[in-house]
């Protein structure tokens, strides 16, 4: 953890630069926020204008405030901040959070604005918070540095970690709300300086807080947040909240993977390798930070509903199911209890119904009986509002049971004022209470996650040794010498734009070879006879292929002939499509065809791998040929990859499943296909600069028989190699 | 509607049968209710006791009761019930609710009970609803047979049926909590008589009623249910509930159809076919409903977001577009009329930014700006606690706006207790006031999902008049005679089992094509000679498969070689597969192996029709093949259909997208497929008898060429053409 963030959460002495008089002013909010907080510090107030306020003096600058002071919240018009910022400096202080807006959110002067601000900040060592933030807030040292309209969030275990400033108010009311309490707020801003990741540890390692939640509307540093998150989520659950799904869309569709690989993708990795569970709702973000501050974990998914009328217990069963938490089968002593108990008609069976007419003691003795079941991981108690006893009384009489128990449980109150009552008993004794078995289920399943993620063994990243980068540096150098040799013909095609280059195909089998992965014998044929001779050389059949650094997608321009299964065949195909591709593409270049023996059938699917801007290479596996974007059957994760993680990624797709064999489709070699996968992202992973690595198809070949990449295709970024500063592996030198 | 029903909700006089002097038994809750309903007609209390009750007289039986008497409200342990129903005929009470739990529900006495219960109404002509149910409810004649705990339901306008007795307390609850009244409530217990779709009219058709909604555990008679539902919709939204989802399961799976078509994709088709809008949680249907019952309807997706800050701004796109509305792109008027209102660092792009310091008034004037421009088709204001402004003074300026306007305005107000002054002002106009954005952004996709459906125009069934089904019906003749002629070797293999008999591959492909479906000409031969001999007829390449009336999967015992070319290739192809099976299969009877001729490429997709034993024929497309349930790219629609309800199914897989071409896949003769599903679905609807029908593949060849059943499956069922009291098109006579 930096020590220079310390500050904002152990400040000695606050000075509020903007504290106004004016109670319209959030200046003023700030200042009584801060003194209404408890916090057991000094405060100073500073106003141009003096006088005194919440019975303090209001010191004309920053200059004349006495010690201690470490820490500066300026809540002053957005021009004003440079100065009151070097005003801070000077005066010592180094650390500033910086409410006030009208920086780049505003526009290109706000902009220059905020870029001065940081260039004054990193020039005299300060670090900022914000601009355009709501501060920092801590229930138990106390401290409070926002405006957020008084009552603040109740103390307690949960943190959270806010790009925007209004979800603090938000979820300070909502939390509240749910009897649940904060530990500590950061809202963000739009971090000039100080990131969501740097902060990460400074919240996560107080020892107060027991449970994270973030507000994210992006990540500042993607693999820094992962290495973080996943650190820190060993201890303590993370959960986040991301916003922004609809604006980031898809990117440009440079390949399958590239298509196929939004954003939404990426962080869907990301957060899954940093162990950080992800929430669709603020509500689902709160109520599972609730179970999993008030509620032992479950040692397995088998869930049992205790219901008082049918049809709220066959919904519990609904939700349960849809969050993959399987109905227990309770066993026969448990049903024999119960029978005991219950009058004929209830049904002992999960879900348990003990009828409209279960008094308190019923509920509680049944709960009991259930939690006993050791079949049982998890109960979740349904409470429509019953007919003969107030839901209050039934609450009562559930507290002590679900507080013997070492089983979580959720109690779902079905209903509106009446309900009021039986929420405030359980809440008192944290036990959770849901409006609706969705949430509840939701709520078992993030606490059967937490339970399964803590059991998971870390494996470390499959690494080969039999690779050899040198022969990808040497690609790489001859294709920046043919890229910048412009107008040269020289065979080894490669196409330059905006996106990067791509790599001829040889050169591509080349790549992929040096990292282990079966590549297909592929050569340039420039004339008909050529391209007979190769194929005889080769063996028949034989596949035709268009060689043009213009065209991408081959087969769309008709630019593929398979099965030729003699020499004049060959001759007369390779004539056939070329004149084709040419009518079809005129623009082309065309340098001839390559020839490549044909395969023995298989299975054929899509290994991939893009280096995406935030989180680094991100691979995808799945259903492979020319309808992958249609059939969607592909799945994602960060690079570099553990053999189990490979296997997940595999078995997460239905061309994955397909691979153990289906019907009369025989298994495929399913071990080589994970090998190229784990090979993939090791070349993924030591070359960043290649923007996108695609074999379509790999095809699998009957198990043991191995696999063999049929097409590759590698996009290198426009920069590769030249970048001399980075001595990773992509530098020629 | 069946004016036997009448009395349920428009009885003269009332007759409690068990009204109790024990506050806490629930013949006094009934009592209680009844009496402090309001209800204007005569209450008469019966109780062997006698005594008085509530200022009224209990007479000892119900013979004694005076005129007018004409609803009885039977709750008495289940053993007097039978009794009870006896006196209530022989007083000519005709309408009886069987309130009283302890029949089917409760074990086989109990099932017993309630089928003399059914006899002696059927017997005396009474109409029972129940038993094991809470009765109706009508909150403007008023009427309350109930024994829900006061206060009852809010007066409105929206209808509640359930199958589930607590879940009308559950909405009773909710809906009070959501500001939303109820019309008519009723509670349809164990359905031993009247059935949810014998009472949708009578509550429907209550003039006082607007929306409907259901909490459906299942359906009785799911026909009559699609066709009374859709005859509503058309004027009155049904929102349905149907619960349930995890315990039906999938079927047995005897084919690709039989595996994927579950109950749930029956259902779903049914909502669908029925124009009922299906919600996923109770909250969802109450939001729903009030939002059709408050809302006017948009005349298109597009939507605005105003918001006072930029997260809550991003949830809400994010909620918008996940329930396919598209943020509306402002005119420039708007924007223009917007900046000069607000800032400089607003946002005045969808969502429109009004910043944290925004004013009621701001929020008022901008939303008027927004909703006047013509591109927004309704508005999802966001309310996070304002910083300066109570939420309230918020809510109350926005009122005028909203009601001002003819779209809709959905107001999320997030947080806690700042904003129960805000709820109850939105509620007061009739304006939603939601929790999240993602229940607004849902509900005002409800909204746009009614004004679509009211749009669209009604489509008959598409009917063609060239199928013969007299030609299916002799098959089913002759199907019929050979699985009864035991032991017989017909030569016309069938397989009879519990699920019904497998017509053999010629029969089936004889149904087909009477109904116009082009199908491959398939020939038996039994013998190596024989298949060489058809081979040459038909010509090479030709396909061979085993037929045996055992083997339903043929490929998954070696059952199929594709592709010989000569005749010699033929005669050991034969031998081969025939020894190949028999050793796999060493139980099965092999007749032989059919011969067919090898087609040109195309897109091969499955089409299949079942008989839902609740909905009636259910049609299948998707991808085909061997992978059909591993892709699972498939949809369902109910049979009959017409042109467009099939191209809608079509489009709604990749496969039918598939068809239209795809990079170097050409278009292939989607016009074909659709009739082909057509055909189907008359064939499935003018024989409900065939159990299952699948055609996969089903070969589409490149447009304008038409498509070929390559594989016909039909399993008709076991009582196939013996039922001789019918008069369809299945019996052989």
């Amino acid at each position: 953890m930096d020590p220079s963030l310390l500050p904002f959460f152990s400040p000695s002495g606050v000075v509020i630069i903007g504290a106004s008089h004016d109670p319209s002013k959030l200046g003023h909010g700030v200042a009584r926020n801060m003194v209404a907080s408890g916090y057991r510090g000094a405060i100073h107030l500073v106003n141009p204008r003096g006088g005194r306020l919440f019975d303090r003096p209001v010191y004309a600058e920053v200059a004349l405030v006495p010690d201690p002071a470490d820490l500066a919240i300026l809540i002053v018009p957005a021009p004003a901040v440079p100065e009151a910022l070097r005003a801070c400096a000077s005066r010592g202080i180094r650390t500033a959070i910086v409410t006030s807006g009208g920086f780049r959110e505003a526009g290109p002067e706000g902009e220059a604005l905020e870029a001065e601000c940081v260039r004054i900040a990193r020039e005299s060592g300060v670090r900022l918070l914000g601009p355009n933030c709501i501060g920092v807030l801590d229930t138990h040292l106390p401290l409070d540095t926002t405006f957020l309209q008084p009552p603040g969030p109740l103390p307690g275990s949960v943190a959270f970690i806010s790009h925007s400033g209004a979800m603090c108010a938000v979820v300070a009311e909502q939390a509240r709300a749910l009897g649940l309490g904060i530990s500590r707020m950061v809202s963000l801003g739009n971090q000039a300086d100080v990131t969501e990741t740097e902060l990460l540890p400074l919240v996560a390692e107080d020892p107060d807080t027991r449970v994270v939640t973030l507000f994210l509307e992006g990540v500042a540093d993607g693999r820094r947040f992962v290495e973080e998150s996943r650190r820190i989520a060993r201890r303590k659950p993370i959960i986040a909240l991301k916003a922004g799904r609809s604006t980031g869309g898809q990117r440009a569709a440079a390949s399958h993977t590239g298509a196929l690989a939004g954003q939404e993708a990426a962080y869907a990795a990301a957060f899954h390798r940093a162990g950080v569970m992800r929430a669709g709702t603020i509500e689902e973000m709160l109520e599972w930070a609730r179970a999993l501050e008030w509620c032992p974990l479950p040692t397995g998914r088998s869930m049992a509903v205790l219901t008082n009328a049918g049809g709220p217990g066959v919904m519990a069963a609904d939700a349960l199911e849809a969050c993959g938490l399987p109905l227990a089968e309770l066993n026969q002593a448990t049903r024999s209890a119960l029978q005991g108990l219950l009058p004929a008609s209830a049904s002992v069976r999960n879900p348990v119904d003990i009828l409209a007419s279960a008094s308190p003691e019923m509920y509680a003795a049944c709960l009991r009986l259930v939690l006993s079941d050791p079949g049982v991981h998890g109960v979740l108690v349904m409470l429509p509002p019953p007919p003969m006893h107030p839901a209050g009384s039934v609450a009562e009489a559930l507290v002590g049971v679900v507080q013997a128990s070492a089983k979580p449980v959720m109690v779902v109150l079905m209903g509106g004022d009446s309900m009021r009552y039986a929420a405030e008993g359980l809440r008192a004794a944290r036990i959770p209470d849901c409006r609706s078995p969705e949430s509840a289920a939701s709520a078992l399943a993030a606490l059967a996650g937490r339970a399964e993620a803590l059991g998971r063994s870390e494996q470390p990243p499959a690494v080969f040794g039999n690779v050899r980068p040198e022969v990808v540096r040497e690609v790489i150098r001859e294709v920046i010498r043919d890229s910048m040799a412009d107008g040269t013909d020289t065979g080894t095609a490669s196409a330059t734009g905006a996106a990067g280059i791509w790599l001829a195909p040889d050169d591509a089998g080349r790549v992929l070879a040096a990292y282990g992965v079966p590549v297909r014998r592929i050569e340039l044929a420039r004339s008909a006879a050529e391209a007979a001779a190769l194929a005889c050389q080769m063996g028949f059949p034989v596949a035709l292929k268009v060689a043009s650094p213009q065209i991408t997608h081959k087969s769309d321009v008709g630019g593929v002939i398979l099965d030729l299964a003699d020499a004049a065949g060959v001759a007369s195909g390779f004539t056939t499509m070329l004149a084709r591709v040419r009518s079809a593409r005129p623009e082309a270049k065309i340098e001839g065809a390559f020839v490549q023996r044909m395969l023995p059938p298989g299975q054929d699917v899509i290994v991939g791998a893009l280096a995406d801007p935030q989180f680094g290479p991100l691979m995808m596996f799945g259903s492979g040929g020319v309808e992958v974007e249609g059939l969607r059957d592909t799945a994602f994760a960060l690079a570099p990859l553990s053999r189990p993680d490979a296997d997940a990624l595999v078995a997460s797709t239905w061309a994955g499943r397909r691979l153990c064999g289906y019907r009369s489709l025989p298994p495929a070699d399913r071990g080589a296909v994970i090998e190229v996968v784990l090979r993939l992202a090791q070349l993924a992973t030591d070359f960043p600069d290649f923007v996108e690595i695609e074999i379509n198809p790999l095809r699998a070949l009957p198990d043991g028989q191995g696999v063999v990449a049929v097409d590759v295709r590698i996009l290198a970024a426009p920069s590769s190699g030249r970048d001399s500063g980075r001595d990773d592996a992509i530098t020629p030198l």
